[in-house]
């Protein structure tokens, strides 16, 4: 089992992401440690002290990958008995060749808020995303479907609330989402007359019957609702209307809500709003 | 203007981290682009006609950051006319000798579900935390509290509802969230009664005054409840009440959401249940 740490003097979300990758490429086992807002001397060095421990109670060399901006902190670091990775190292060199201009490195520049820089208006536009996603969670509300980037259409429980609030969260967009339900006409299925006006905003979601049956049984064990028979009849015909109303959708049954997510928006061309 | 793409066989979200995190060093005007799922000869040859138009088009080489799995398909990004930068390239080298392993890249490994690794459990946590913090948001749900790994406290319009929702979709943590309303009684502010119980998991967010001011006015501009007096009013009695309880609490005015999430994990030492 190697230890993992991921240490910045900032949220360490950046060193995790890059930790993640590489750690994708190898098989092992592993146990993860985030020491985020290392912005001291003092935390520096109770840092190494626990990559040390580590390290002793282990007998493996602890694997740490780091992204600070100030030197000296780093210094204290890579002064640890852990084996260290810094992808700026490399990088940032090349980089500043290219576009003929000098690092200025500054905490906090990457998940920040900047309020000159223009993102306080990119992350408002975030919040006010994530509060349009949860106003217009589950059809309600759709007398605002006039500001909707997105609307997730499919029968429960296929993840259109998961996607809708990550889109909402990570790309600032507004994403409504609307369910098909046992008092929609299911023999003779329509697109519901609320989202007619609004078909060239619609994404369809769908699931293997056998998934959705896993998780609709969680929640209504033994139920008509979370039976094999009730989840293939309404997948099938929620995707035969897909087809007929050619309504772009997504089998989400293998992916993650990430990946469903830059699914949508790599077949939309939809606009996000935060970067 | 440089124009930026972000390439990649799977989500680029590692992409985007990476190129967001090296950008974040230079003072720079950009144009970003996604070009995700890139995952065959033909779309890496059209991702490559995209890079040489957006060169022609500005005069400034597009900067690319790109990770791939397929090594023929980074061979067709690299070929151009771009400023290629890959992490991988450098790292994954000197990570294999110190484990002693060869990398076995995968495609999706880094932000898919693998139904063998355990991690369509950690991956169905996140969802099931999404969940709860969608049932256990502002206050409803309490009888649920016993399952919360937090419940944050503030007044209206903190943050609780989009970090709980961050903290449920990045990390599978079961994030509740209880307002301090006007039904409270200010003057003489109390620990909420449903919470006594659970003080342990209680964390308390505020603002400054102005900004709170600012947020709410957005919502019912010239009201009481958007007034400089009463936000002062709400916050200063709502931290001193968490400093009498001893309630650890954050100013989240100059964070974002990640930033405020990483915040509270970094001082409660709250288990990630996904990383």
């Amino acid at each position: 089992m190697r230890t993992i740490f991921y240490i910045s003097d900032g949220t360490a979300l950046t060193a995790e992401a890059f930790g993640r990758a590489m750690l994708s490429m190898f098989p092992l086992k592993i146990e993860h440690k985030t020491l985020a807002f290392i912005d001291s001397e003092a935390k520096a060095e109770q840092a190494v002290s626990k990559i040390n421990a580590a390290h002793q109670a282990t007998g493996e060399r602890p694997i740490i990958f780091h992204t600070f901006v100030s030197l000296e902190l780093k210094r204290i670091i890579t002064g640890s008995s852990g084996s260290c990775y810094d992808f700026l190292d490399y990088l940032v060199e090349p980089l500043s060749r290219e576009l003929g201009i000098d690092a200025q490195p500054k905490t906090n520049r990457t998940h920040g808020i900047q309020e000159n820089g223009g993102i306080r208006d990119s992350y408002d536009s975030r919040i006010e995303a994530v509060n349009y996603s949860l106003a217009n969670d589950d059809g309600s509300n759709i007398a605002d479907y006039d500001q909707a980037d997105i609307i997730l259409l499919g029968v429960s429980r296929t993840g259109k609330t998961p996607t809708s609030l990550y889109l909402a969260l990570h790309y600032g967009i507004k994403a409504a989402n609307y369910p098909i339900t046992e008092d929609d006409d299911m023999e003779n299925l329509q697109l519901p007359k609320a989202l007619k006006l609004h078909r060239h905003k619609i994404f369809g979601l769908t699931l293997e019957p056998q998934r959705l049956h896993e998780i609709r049984s969680k929640r209504r064990e033994g139920s008509r609702y979370a039976s094999m028979q009730q989840c293939r009849f309404e997948l099938q015909e929620v995707e035969k209307m897909y087809r007929r109303e050619a309504i772009p959708f997504l089998d989400s049954t293998r992916f993650s809500v990430e990946e469903i997510a830059a699914k949508i928006l790599a077949e939309t061309n939809l606009e996000r709003h935060h970067y």
